[in-house]
C-alpha cells in the first residue's frame, strides 16, 4: 500500500506535496520521496523515514524547486529495505526526463520485466514502477503523451499512475478503479491528484472529482486538464479501503470512508447480536465500527481502551517478567468500566489474530465477565494481489481455522464476522467491489 | 507537571521504572532520569527528551544496576531548558549519597533557598527539589529519616517526593494530597510508588492503596513497609488532574479518571442543554466528556474529527499560502458528519482560546449550521501555584473576558462552561479539592 | 577522483572491502559503498559519508554477506549530491545480475549516452558507470566476458573498472593505464584488486603486480585468475596521482609515492635555489616534497606549521572580527622557529592560490622576514579530463596569470615551480606520463 | 588533562571561547563547556563530546550571550562520564551567581571534601572543582574576592582556576606554576586566559604575560587587570607539557614548546647514539625529537610512517584474521624508505609499551634490519598527581621492567630513554621541574 500525490501549477509544489504526504503518512511509512520541476530540470529527494523527518533538512524545498510535484509514501514490504526502492523513480530517457510514482500492483510485472530484460533492459530496483518508465522509454512513439497510452497498454493490474516531465503531467487509474484516486483544484488554478481526498482538506485544495477508472488526465500549463478514456471503466473499488486502510475523513469514490464504517458497524449488530453491558472498540481502528455496533443494538459505547501514542521505533526489548507487554505498551483498559462487565469488543478486521488474543486477555484480567469479539468485515480468506500488503495463506488465520477454531485459540467467548452480504450492503449495492481477501475472486488475471 | 515513580526491591529496577516512566509519559515531555542503587552506589541517567529516547542508548540498563530506582519525567516549562534542571538529583553528603524526585511545587521556596544561600549553600539549578536536598544535608539528626523529617517541616507546598539512599526508599505526600501517589506492589514482594496507577498496570503491579496525605513510608530491605504520618492528613486533591492531566485509566485517590470524566460531561448537559444534531469531541482530551454529554442528552455521540497522529518536533514552517496550518495539522473534520449539522463540541477546558478558535473556524468550513463550544470544568481565572503550568493571569482568557466576549472571540454560536458547583457534584462531595485554578482559592500559603 | 576495490573468494569479503575503503579514503570522502555475493544474490549498501560513518550501522556486514564484494568510495563533485551518484551500481539483466564500480572518466560517455537513449535506454543518475551497464545489458553475446569485451570497445578515457557477477568478477584497465589498479593476493588463495596498494597493507594481503594498461583480469571460483590483452598497452600513467593524490606508502607502476615526492622536492631544490634560513612544508602534502628540497639546498627542515586535525564537517561560522580563520583553524605557524628567518615554504601544487595567500600572511605575521613560495610541479594550466576534479579554466589561477603576478597577488617574495621537465625527470623518463594539467595535450580524444 | 579559557570584555564572548577551546581540543576530548554572562545572568552550555560537535545547534552561541565567558574542555579520564561532571560548574551563593572552570588536581580534595560534608554540604559530582564553589560560598567574607582567597587557602594541589561572577572574572594559578596559564589581550582592550598560548594565535590575541606562580588577576570593567601575589612564587613547570601534552606552537613559561622537543632529540642524539640508515617518527607526537636526532646525528630524517587521519570514534571492530589492525588501522609504514634498513625511531615517551611493540613488529615487516627505539623522555616511573591522567604503577611499564626487559617485549634491537638530567637540559636549567612521573618527587603534599 502507498500514497501518491501530484501537484500542478502552484508556487512552492514541493512544499505542497509534502504536507499532502504528511496526511496521507497512515498509508506508507518506510519511505517517501518527491520530484519537482521547475521546467527544465526534475529535482528528487527521496529516502526511508517518515515525512516529518525526510524533509526537516535545511534546504529541502530550496532545492526541489519549482512548480510542480510529485510525491509518494512507500509502505513497508517484507524483504526489500533499500533506498533503491523508494520512489519516485526519475529518469532521463529520449525525450528528456520523467518522473513517476505509483500505487497499486500490476499483475503481469514478471512477465514484462522478463520480456523487457531480454531485450537489453536493465533494473535497478524490484520496483514494478520500474517496468513502467522502461515501457514509455522503449516506446517509438514521438510523443510522451503516445508512449504513455502505449506502456499503459502492456501493464495489467491494479494502479493509480502519476507521471511527471519537465513540464507535464499525467495521471492514469486502472480500468477497475481498484485504488481511490482524486482531482482537486487550488483557488489559484493549480490541481492536486492524490490517494485519498484527506490531503486536499490539509492543503486547502477543493475536491472536484474521483480520476474516473480508466481515464487518464493531462495537466499543461495554460490548459483546462484533458482527460482520455484509455479503457471502458469496469469499477471495482477496494473494500479494504473502506474497511481499514483510508483515513475516516477521506471520500473515496462519492463514499466518506467513517460514515462506511459506522454502517458496517450498525449491519454487525444487526446480523450478530449479542446481549452485553457495554461496547469498546479496539483504537482506533475500530472505533467507528462501534459506535455503529453501539448505536444499533443500544448497548453503550466505553472508549474504555486507552492507546498510548509515545509508542516509538526504539523501544528497548521488554524484560523477562513482563511477556506480553507488546500489546500492553500500546493499550491499556479501563478496569472500572470493564470489571463484571459483559464486554462487546469491535475491530475492523482480523489477519493472524495475535494481537486479538492478548487483547482478550487483558480485558479478561480487568474484569470482563464475558469478552465478544467481532469483526467488521468478513473473514480474510485470500492474499491481495492488487496493492495491499496482506500476509499469505500460511499466516492468514481464516484461511486455516474455523470460527470456532479462532474463538477457541484467542480465549473469546464469541466470535462473528460481518457477512460478504452485509458488507456489500453497508457499502452500496450500486457497484461492485474488489473482495478478493475475502472471496479469492482475482478477477484481474 | 510531572510524572515520578519508584521501584523497590525487585531485579532491574531501572527497566522497571523505564516502563512506569512511558506509561507517565503524558505528565512530561520534556526531560527525564532514573537513579538505581545496587547498594554500594547510586547511578543516574537523565538527559533531556522522551522516555523511549533517552533510554534508548546500549548498555543503559546495565549502567543502572540494582534492585531499586527512582525516576522522573519533567514537564516543558518556560525559561528553563538545561539539563541541570532535569531529575532526579542525586547529591554525596553526609550519610552517604541521596536521590531526589519530586512532583508538585513549593510555595516557600524562595524563602528556604534564600536562607539556605545565607549559610553558604549554593544551588546549580533552578528547581525547588534542590531545596529538599540541602535541607537533608544540613540537619545535625544522625539518620537520614529523622533529617528526611525535619526537612519536610521546613517546606511547604503541594509535594510527592522519592528519597533514595543507597539501601532505603522513602515516599512523601504533603498533608493535602494535592498530586497523586499511590502505592503498588509486585507478585515478589516487591513495590512501586508512583504518580499514577496506570504505570501499575503496565509493569504488572497490583494496586495496594494511595499514600495518605501527610503520610511518609519507609522501605526497606527485609521488612514490610513502614508508615509515618507526619501531619494530620487535610485532604484536597487536584481537581485538574481528572479534568485533563492524568490519564483516562488511572484510579486517583479512589475514583477513576475515565468515570469522571463521563460525569462532567453529563452534568454538563443538565446544565448546559441545547438543542443540535451531534456531539463530538476536541481529540482525544474531550472524548470521555462528550460521551458522557451525547449519553444524557440523547443527541448522537461521532468521533467526527481526525487526530493526526505523526505530527513530530520537527515540523516545516507552514508556507504563506496556508495560515492556520497548525491545527489542521493535527486535527481534520469529517465534511460528511458535519455537513448541515448543528454541532456541539466538547472539550475538557479552555486556556487560551486560540486552538477553540480554529476549531470552531474549521467546524464551519466543514458545514456545520451551527457551533455550540461546551467545556467540562468551569473557567479558568487563576493561574495554580501547586505544580500545574497554567499561564499567567494576562494570558488566561476567562480572567480577562466574559464568557459573551470569548463566544464572540471564538465565533460560536454559544459556550458553555460546567459550573464549579457541577465539577464538584461530578467529583463527589464527599472531599474538597483543590480548585485554585478556578476560585482562587490559595489554600497553601 | 574515486577509490575503487573488489575482493575475491575470502570470508567476509565485504568486511575486507571496508577495511580497503577505509585506507583509500583519501580519494573519496563524499559518498561510499559496497556490493557483495554469496553467489546466489547480489547486496548492496550505499551512502553519502565517510567509511566509518556509512557502515557502522549494526548488521551492515551480516548483510552484505558472501566471500566477495566489490567498493567505491566517490569523491564530491560539484553538482551533484544525490545517492543516486553513488556506487556500485547494480543491476538485474538478461544473464542475472551485476555490480559495477569505476574510477576514471569516459572521455565519450555523451556520445554513448546518446544513443543508448536513442534505442529506448534509461538513465537514472548522472554516472558515466551507468552507460557501461547499459552496454552490457544490451550486447547480444552470450556470456558476460563476451559483453563487458563488446561494452569496453565502445568506451573511451581513463578507467579502471571492476564488474562483479554473482559468481565472476573482471578487472579492466584501459590501454594508457592512467588511474593506478594493482593486484594482491591473501595467504588463503583469495584475491584484492584496488586503485592503491595502502589498501593490500592493511587488509594483509601481498601485492602481486599492476593491472597492465589495456588489460582484462578474470577471477573465478577454483581457477587461477585469467588475463586478457584486451589492447596493447601505451602507458601513461597520471603524474598527479605521484605529486597530490595517492598515499605517500601507495606504489604505483613500480614507483613509491613517497620517494616520487622527496625526489621532485630534490630537482626543485636544483632548479630553484634561494638563499633562506628554513624549509617549511604546508602539512601534510608538501612534507616529501619539503624533505627532499632540505635535503639537496642543506637548508634546516622544520615542520614549523601545525595542522589541526579537529576541523570537522559542522563548523560553526567565523565570527565578523574574525576574517581568514578558515585557514588559520587549520594551520598555526611556530611564531619561535619563524620569526626573523628566511623561509621557504613548499607545497605539492597550487591551484586557485586562495590559500596560498592566506599561508604567505600567516607566516609574515609570524616574523618571516622573507617567504619564497614553492611548488613540487608544474603550473596547472589545463583541467584533467582523466578523471582527476580540476576547476575550469577559470579558476585556475596559472591559466590566468603570469608567474610574477601569482607572486604579487599571493604576497610572496618569490614564486618557483617544478619545470615539466624536472618532473618526468623526477618520476623516470623510462615511461611516458598523462600530464595534460600541465601541457593540455588530451591524448585520448 | 583539561584545557580552561577566560575571556573577558570582548563582543561574542562565548564565541571567541568556542575557537580558543577549539584550538585546545587536544587537551581534553571528553566533554566541553561554557558559561558566559551578560552582566545580569549567568548562562551555560555542556555537554559529552568535541568542540566542533557541542556547540555546532544553532541558537547555541544566541543563548551564551554577553562579553565575558569561561569554557573548558574536560579529558577522559576512567570511571567518569556524567555529564555532571563537565564544566564550568555554575552555581547561585549568597553573592549572587558564579562559574568555575579549573585544569590541574587537588592534592588535599579528599580532607576539605569530608570537612565540607561534615558542615552540611552537599556534592552533585566527582570534581574537585566542586569543593572551590563550596568553599567560596561557606566563607564569611563580604567580597567575592575576599572569599576566593580564603577558599584558595584551603586548596593544595596544582591548579589554575578561572572564576565569572556576572560582572567580574579571576584568574589564580598555584604557587608552583605546574599547569601553563597565560594572559592574552585584545586590540579592543578586551583580555584572554589561557592553558595555551596556541589559543591566542586563533582569535587574535596578543600574549602579554604568563600568569605568575601563586597569583591572582582580577578582571573588572573600565580597569586595567590587578594582580595580586597570593604566595610566592616557586617556579616548577610540569615537564611534560613540553614532552608531549602541550601543542607545539605553544609558549609556556618563555619557551616553545617544539624548539624544546627538538632540543630534547638532539640531547638523545648525543646520549644514546647509534649506527642506522634513517631516523623516523612516530606522527605525530615524535616528529620534533625526530628532526633533533636527525639534525645532531647526521642520519637522514624520514617521514616513512602514514598516519590516518580518518580514524573515527565508531570503528567496526577488526576481523578474526585480522589481529594487530588496530595500530595498523592508524599508522602504515612505507615499505619501500624502510626496506633493508637500519631505522631509529623516535616517540616523545613510553607508557604502556602495547603501541611500541606493534610498532616494532609494523617496522620489521616492512623489511627494516634493525629497529633502535628511542624516547625522546626519561623512563616514567610514578603516576603524575598534579593534573596528567597517567596510568596506576601496575600499568606503567618502566616502574615494573628493566630497559631490557622492555626492549626484548616490545621486540627492538636497542631501547634508549633521554636521561633526566638530559631532560632537565634541554628545558633549561635555570627553573625547577615538576618532574613526579620520572623521580616521584611529590613536592606538592
Amino acid at each position: 500500500m502507498c500514497a501518491i500525490v501530484g501537484v500542478f501549477n502552484i508556487p512552492n509544489a514541493s512544499k505542497v506535496a509534502y504536507y499532502a504526504l504528511f496526511a496521507m503518512q497512515h498509508r506508507g511509512q518506510e519511505a517517501t520521496g518527491i520530484s519537482s520541476s521547475d521546467g527544465t530540470r526534475i529535482y528528487t529527494k527521496k529516502r526511508r523515514g517518515l515525512v516529518t523527518d525526510v524533509y526537516a533538512h535545511e534546504g529541502t524545498f530550496e532545492y526541489l524547486k519549482g512548480s510542480m510535484a510529485v510525491g509518494h509514501n512507500r509502505y513497508s514490504t517484507a524483504g526489500s529495505s533499500s533506498v533503491l526502492d523508494a520512489q519516485p523513480i526519475s529518469a532521463k530517457y529520449k525525450l528528456g526526463e520523467i518522473s513517476v510514482v505509483h500505487n497499486g500492483n500490476l499483475t503481469n510485472k514478471d512477465e514484462v520485466r522478463e520480456q523487457l530484460i531480454d531485450e537489453g533492459a536493465i533494473f535497478q530496483s524490484y520496483m514494478d514502477t520500474e517496468n513502467i518508465i522502461h515501457l514509455i522509454a522503449r516506446s517509438k512513439k514521438d510523443s510522451l503523451q503516445d508512449r504513455i497510452v502505449e506502456a499503459v497498454h502492456q501493464i495489467k493490474g491494479a494502479y493509480c499512475l502519476l507521471i511527471q516531465s519537465r513540464k507535464k503531467m499525467f495521471a492514469i487509474r486502472d480500468r477497475y478503479g481498484v485504488r481511490p484516486f482524486s482531482l482537486g483544484k487550488f483557488k489559484n488554478g493549480g490541481y492536486i491528484i492524490a490517494s485519498e481526498t484527506c490531503s486536499f482538506d490539509l492543503v486547502g485544495a477543493e475536491f472536484v472529482r474521483d480520476i474516473r477508472p480508466g481515464e487518464m488526465i493531462i495537466l499543461e500549463k495554460g490548459e483546462e486538464p484533458k482527460s482520455i478514456q484509455l479503457y471502458e471503466a469496469e469499477p471495482r473499488p477496494c473494500a479494504f479501503e473502506y474497511i481499514y486502510f483510508a483515513r475516516p475523513d477521506s471520500v473515496i469514490d462519492g463514499k466518506n470512508v467513517y460514515e462506511k464504517r459506522v454502517e458496517m458497524g450498525r449491519r454487525l449488530a444487526i446480523e450478530a447480536p449479542v446481549e452485553a453491558d457495554i461496547v469498546l472498540p479496539v483504537p482506533d481502528s475500530g472505533i467507528a465500527a462501534a459506535l455503529g455496533y453501539s448505536e444499533q443494538s443500544g448497548i453503550p459505547f466505553e472508549n474504555a481502551i486507552v492507546r498510548n501514542h509515545y509508542v516509538g521505533r526504539t523501544f528497548i526489548e521488554p524484560i523477562q517478567e513482563m511477556r506480553d507487554l507488546k500489546v500492553k505498551l500500546k493499550l491499556s483498559p479501563i478496569r472500572k468500566i470493564i470489571e463484571g462487565k459483559r464486554v462487546i469488543i469491535i475491530d475492523d478486521s482480523l489477519v493472524r489474530g495475535t494481537t486479538s488474543k492478548q487483547i482478550v486477555k487483558m480485558l479478561k484480567n480487568a474484569g470482563a465477565t464475558e469478552v465478544h469479539f467481532k469483526l467488521a468485515s468478513p473473514p480474510i480468506k485470500h492474499p491481495c494481489r492488487y496493492g495491499i500488503d496482506t500476509p499469505s495463506y500460511e499466516e492468514l488465520i481464516s484461511a486455516n481455522m474455523s470460527e470456532d477454531g479462532i474463538r477457541d485459540l484467542i480465549g473469546a467467548d464469541s466470535l462473528s464476522f460481518l457477512s460478504l452480504d452485509g458488507l456489500v450492503e453497508s457499502l452500496g449495492r450500486e457497484t461492485k467491489y474488489s473482495l478478493v481477501s475475502f472471496d479469492g475472486n482475482y478477477f484481474i488475471k
